[in-house]
């Protein structure tokens, strides 16, 4: 049911006989079409989809120089029949709204969003292939166009949805480094919020980490560096014996779909899982009596990705392989119901 | 001396006569030319000036997603003779460079960033007024264009310089809150670089404090809310007796030019500085005692800008009106240095 007034500029020729769906690089090929809907005189103007392309700004613009601008990240998926679903798609639409407020940004429209998405997706689906681990990736974000050098929130904004098609994501054999040093967030501070900052504030000590063999960080607590929270673009569960830890939601961590969702698994499959606070000190003490059994991150982009290994204060630790994977099964289990495979208990799937 | 080899797009025709140079809003208008300089297959290309514009982008750059960006602000003082300095340009140009390394940006080279510069400001030194209070304030920033949305630093971005003319900026009776629980920065963070979303992130919690009638926020630590650390844009400084107090620089705190320039001055004239952790307890018990004089805040924009009351816990404290302020003091020293009107004995003046 559509409720807003979409606008819709065609497009000549469509370019998907140019893509190469075997070897897509992940997030640089983008389809035909983009959703924009721009902010001015107090309210979100007619929204337009038109063909993807470059969109022009003034340098002033505020994005660029106070990073007001946040992002969600999210997939559809095409089934056998062609039919295309979306994942817990209200999750990303408050979750955008949230961190809009966080950096006083004005919330955006529940009915532009929906109708833009699926309008959206509806003039692309055939970049949509079809295929486990094939998807669409949706990017939406907002960014802050006034064009004042002022260090204060803008007045104008433009909320976009870009999409990009994206194959199965292998990451390779992935270890980590837990924070010593750098931090991710503080408290207090935007480190919930999917807000553009937080991801640039990251890039060179993950490039300092890369140069010393891990893939990855798995950020701290800024204050003593003593409690596990998240990596870059995840959340982390680590199973000590048969029991999965995660670190509660706060201020400073992104409140994850998958991990929520991994949580209702392990609640439907009887496997325990603890919400607090992890510690450094107890993960290497597991490690050491051979209890640490898997550390796995959860994502939109990657679904669960396995850990093997991960390094603290000098000292490195390599995890067994392990039969029973926890990380396996919820990944296998999520993407069912994502590919409209398994039923769908929860009414996670919305067809679009 | 040239060293650097910039190409110059002329414009057709001056905007300068549409301009009312008496009824400037700060960061709104911008002089006929930008500076641009672009990074790509691994290394900055040569240098443009050309007629100031709109730019055009992809919207999957990556500056508009993950807020790959760092900025500086200086400004240009014209004096009675017509010509133009720049107040410790170097200062600016280290901390840009200080600042993009934190984000994974490749350091901008000197010779474009100064002969960019001079030749900007002439080409558009009408638009420099004389009289004090009036100035060029130049706005050097880098953004990261790469369009691809994965999260890791670009490889191509573009850095450009903009000139907005402004006049002497008034505040007003700028009363301050100490933050007690949002915060700016974590340790380990960003906090001491001029990272784009730094300036977001505070948005929200300073439209608060507007709310309950403040102006501008006093950031603590985000571990215990119990040291004073900067505010949005400016660095801090308590006067208890006749002794100034500011906080030393961190990983959380901009290394602020005004602040270090206050401070030289400070011992110049032999008032004491102390350069150490300043608790809010202090300086409430201070007030309590009539031992606060006064606080004042340091920065590019304002110079010096003098607080009048501040509060904490639910108590608000109102400082006393003095004579001998120090704020006052450094004001006028400062920009006499900086207007050419005095002497400039440590060589913080250079002459375009
Ligand atoms: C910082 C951070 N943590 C965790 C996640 C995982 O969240 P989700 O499962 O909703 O994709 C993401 C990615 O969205 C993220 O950016
Ligand atoms: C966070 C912050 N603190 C302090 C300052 C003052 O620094 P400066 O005196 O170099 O302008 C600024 C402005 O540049 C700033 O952005």
């Amino acid at each position: 049911m559509s409720t807003s007034n979409i606008q819709i500029i065609p497009i000549s020729q469509s370019k998907i006989d140019t893509v190469d769906f075997n070897n897509l690089v992940f997030g640089t090929v983008f389809t035909d079409y983009m959703f924009e809907c721009d902010y001015k005189d107090g309210k979100w103007q007619t929204p337009v989809i038109k063909p993807y392309g470059e969109i022009s700004m003034a340098p002033s613009a505020r994005v660029f120089h106070y990073g007001q601008a946040v992002f969600e990240g999210m997939k559809a998926y095409k089934d056998e029949n062609d039919d295309v679903f979306l994942f817990r798609p209200d999750e990303n639409f408050k979750r955008i709204n949230k961190s809009s407020a966080r950096l006083a940004i004005p919330e955006f429209p529940e009915n532009y969003f929906f109708d833009g998405l699926k309008q959206l997706l509806n003039l692309d689906k055939d970049w949509i292939k079809k295929g486990i681990g094939n998807s669409m990736y949706i990017r939406p974000f907002v960014i802050a166009t006034q064009p004042a050098i002022s260090a204060s929130p803008a007045n104008e904004y433009k909320f976009m949805i870009i999409l990009s098609p994206a194959q199965a994501y292998y990451a390779g054999e992935v270890r980590v480094v837990f924070a010593e040093q750098y931090s991710r967030a503080a408290d207090g501070g935007v480190g919930f919020a999917k807000a553009a900052g937080n991801y640039a504030a990251q890039f060179y000590p993950t490039k300092l980490a890369h140069e010393q063999g891990f893939q990855q960080i798995i950020w701290t607590d800024a204050n003593s560096h003593e409690y596990l929270e998240e990596a870059g673009t995840m959340n982390i569960f680590f199973r000590v014996g048969d029991t999965l830890l995660t670190a509660p939601n706060n201020d400073r961590i992104l409140d994850g779909i998958t991990r929520k969702s991994l949580i209702q698994l392990a609640e439907d499959n009887n496997i325990k899982v603890e919400i607090r606070r992890v510690t450094v000190a107890e993960i290497k003490e597991a490690a050491r009596k051979g209890e640490l059994k898997e550390i796995f991150g959860s994502g939109t982009a990657t679904v669960v990705n396995p850990i093997i290994g991960f390094s603290h204060g000098g000292e490195s630790f390599d995890l067994p392989k392990i039969e029973n994977s926890y990380a396996l099964f919820f990944k296998e289990k999520l993407m069912n119901i994502q590919y409209n495979i398994s039923e769908d208990p929860h009414g996670w799937r919305l067809k679009i």
